[in-house]
């Protein structure tokens, strides 16, 4: 086993990756040369990524996806890219498509990245999150701001630039941009042509990027897409991914009286919509994790054997996580976390009903809402899950609205609960045997110095199904964020160290894959 | 029967009310005399409630609660009243009491009411909370702003007072007031001695009332204390109570991770504080009011048979008020809504787990809080509730805290929650049957002009227990104002037809209690 497989604890890691860094397993001239490069540049490098940081990109607010679009044109028309801007329609965020030609190359690669972000509203931020700001380290005390323009010498890689989208899913960008910008500097070129599409709504559920892809085929075609978004492996190792969860989000607001109620004078006879909400939840789905609506798992693929090698192969990370995350107990009976990514989920997101603490009033609640996110595996879809909720709330006696119901619907059924879908994408699993997921694997290696963690499916959700679906294209997923990034919460995040990894595994993929796939 | 106990219908409600207002049912000299007095002051009358309920009342800030006890002292010296400020020390909310003796009264009435407001925080209001505004009638479309000062003639009786406290419980003190006012206006005294007792943190669970009471037995000594807090029957009949429901709070907080975890990639693994939050609301309480905790009910006393013919006597509330507040069920499977009122209760007052609708991010949360009350009866203490619930939520699994926990703590124990209780006063019910339970039950009746409902024990929380285990008094609830005020919610109203007929109602009892109970 190399270095990168012993170290399971927080503190142990973070020596590790420090010491990787300075002596790879494996010497390789492309990635020390790029290495150099990055040591050169280090301050340039934060300083064009914070730049881009600083945009706001929720994806609802067009106007601020057309400004980060701008923004990512000029960063490649300065490399030489021909660029384009691949729309669905007017008002919708458009995704930023970018090409480079290399002279003799006959394969092409395409990089897949998403430059919108989660909303980003949620209270506890350090600071603004679409102001970054570099800190000494992960969220904790003795947190410090750093000055960039005052450092001298090279940046501390366990440093972390906070900011929405520093991890999911902005920094592979720049990755990418500054391995090209590193491959040129050192005199190589990439063995492959090299395509960028840069999506502009995936966190919002990439209504429209189906449309995107099927009017833009031809242009689009590639040898491989790779999905440049996610997490690297929990153990800190660069970690691959053939497949990635589907997801469907959900929204239920069940009802009480058309007006608070003292909950003194008609508590106990007034239904409390707080309480039913409860129950439908708790029928919904087991504090284990199960979920206990009837054929829910009815189209679960079983995995093959290949696929569950894999995961068998995949480091244990259970019991350092359960120390960092202070966790006392784990969904599942102590399952392993892979394991359990391979089955679908129901995760509660958010909770809602009147108020708690200081201004909560002694009244019974007028509605209850519950915000939930549904994660598919093959071959369930967000149509099959939608008809599987609705009929068994149904059976538990529920009416289904869309609209804000009036004062005659609530009196007319004993239960109304409206409800809002995003049926967002399938899951999808691709082949890992094929030669390009081969090539793939090695080059991540090579730049990894040493094994990599090769997953079937990721717990995450990226859009591969509606990829493959239109283009019947290869596509593999080439993470390289931080695990601990806060992704999609406050305070997220992104260490330098895997800014600086990325930029080597990238880099790699660009020289090697044309040479790997017979250029 | 009389014209009040026919309409149950809202509409229909509203044209008894007024039709009775200007054709009682049994002529009485004392009540004609007031009502005149009233109609001739109407808008002086509406412009000192509007001054007092002007302050912010929330108790846990006790500066606004000062300003309050110095308004009120003005009033009340304006009428000739000795006012002493009862404190239990410094910073705490003072009750504000005041006493007028009568030559030749050798009875003493003493008026209770409080000053301070349940927090207004939600959102919804139509207006500030603390800037009172009349309106056109209750909360709905066609809902029209009235100047008072353009006005002229008399009010619209179903105009109302959109502020907090409007009802709940400053417009009792003007009524009572305004009542004094009339009386002498018209020649008439008081057949009895007068105390007002104006308490300052009732909506705060009344920590320091049992001190002040213990302080002052001589001082506050009375052959009856009258509560007025509380509304009228929903039929819109007048009513009086002998008992109220006890009352105990409780804030939970359950944990998840650390930090939240993308859903996607944590998610059926790391424990879901949201999930765990609702198996342990269901399991505490069921659909129908049914409270799940072992021994809850062991100490309920029940009902004499006295009390049970009081109840079967209140007039059917339920037809119009499924209508009024748009339900579509009722909990308790069909029982009558007193009878509901007999029995303690769970109420979720609120919900908050991370984020809902657009702002809910695909993470899971890192905690999980409910908001609940409970209303006790006899002879449940909120000790004995206390301990109840604790057992059980230990036989349940949880590890409870009352700080935030360390995430030693955390990873020590499956599930920890953190508890937070505020064990606000037991439960009462007064002997219907006592000379002096009687003679209030005339009077109010001769005021109304016809039967009144008597309750043996209000659904709502008023300390009687903390009153009548120090001073040993009887206790009787004379409550005036609108049952649909939104008390305790947003946009808490109070109907002038209520302000108006609880004016008389306090001038029959200072006119009337001397001489019924031997002057």
């Amino acid at each position: 086993m190399s270095w990168r497989s012993a170290g399971l604890g927080g503190a142990f890691l973070l020596v590790a990756v420090t010491v990787a860094s300075a002596q790879p397993a494996q010497p390789d001239p492309v990635r020390d040369k790029v290495r150099a490069y990055r040591a050169a540049h280090e301050k340039e490098i934060v300083g064009e990524l914070d730049g881009l940081l600083a945009l706001p990109n929720v994806a609802t607010r067009v106007a601020d996806i057309e400004r980060n679009a701008d923004h990512l044109t000029a960063m490649l028309e300065r490399r030489g890219f021909a660029v384009q801007r691949l729309s669905a329609g007017p008002g919708t965020p458009p995704a930023v498509y970018g090409e480079l030609r290399v002279p003799g190359a006959q394969r092409t690669l395409m990089f897949y990245a998403h430059y919108d972000g989660q909303p980003a509203g949620q209270k506890g931020w350090l600071s603004d999150p679409f102001k970054p700001v570099l800190r000494s380290g992960p969220p904790g005390p003795n947190l410090k701001d750093i000055d960039l323009q005052s450092v001298t010498g090279p940046l501390d890689p366990e440093w972390r630039i906070y900011a929405r989208s520093a991890s999911d899913d902005k920094s592979p960008i720049v990755a990418i941009l500054t391995a090209l910008d590193a491959l040129r500097a050192s005199g190589l070129q990439p063995s492959v042509n090299v395509k960028l599409f840069l999506e502009g709504e995936e966190e919002q559920g990439s209504e429209h990027l189906g449309t995107i892809l099927r009017r833009n085929t031809a242009l689009l075609a590639a040898d491989a897409w790779l999905l440049c978004d996610g997490p690297v492996h929990p153990t800190r190792r660069m970690q691959i991914y053939f497949g990635a969860r589907g997801v469907a989000g959900m929204e239920l607001t069940v009802y009480g009286p058309l007006r608070p109620l003292h909950s003194g004078h008609y508590g106990n006879w007034a239904p409390n919509p707080a309480v039913e909400l409860a129950h439908l939840i708790a029928e919904m789905r087991d504090e284990e994790g199960r979920i206990l609506i009837p054929g829910f798992y009815d189209d679960v693929r079983p995995l093959t054997v290949a696929e569950k090698q894999a995961i068998a192969l995949m480091p244990p990370v259970e019991a350092a996580l359960e120390d960092e995350l202070g966790l006392g107990r784990t969904e599942g009976k102590g399952a392993r976390l892979q394991d359990r990514l391979m089955d679908p989920a129901l995760n509660v997101r958010g909770l809602r009903s009147a108020e708690v603490g200081e201004g909560a009033a002694n009244a019974i609640p007028t509605e209850a809402q519950v915000s939930i996110d549904f994660r598919l595996v093959p071959d369930q879809t967000p149509q099959k899950v939608k008809d599987k909720v609705e009929a068994f709330l149904r059976a538990k006696g529920w009416h289904l609205i869309t609209e804000a119901p009036d004062k005659e619907t609530l009196k007319a059924f004993p239960k109304v609960a409206r409800i809002a879908w995003s049926l967002d994408y399938a899951a999808h699993r691709t082949d890992m045997s094929l030669p390009v997921s081969r090539a793939v694997a090695t080059l991540v290696e090579r730049a990894a110095g040493g094994p990599i963690v090769q997953a079937p499916m990721l717990g995450g959700s990226v859009p591969m199904s509606t990829f493959t679906d239109i283009l019947k294209v290869p596509m593999i997923g080439v993470p390289i964020v931080n695990h601990d990034n806060n992704q999609h919460g406050i305070n997220e995040n992104l260490r330098l160290q895997n800014l600086w990894d990325g930029i080597e595994v990238y880099a790699e993929l660009m020289a090697g894959m044309g040479t790997m796939m017979g250029k």
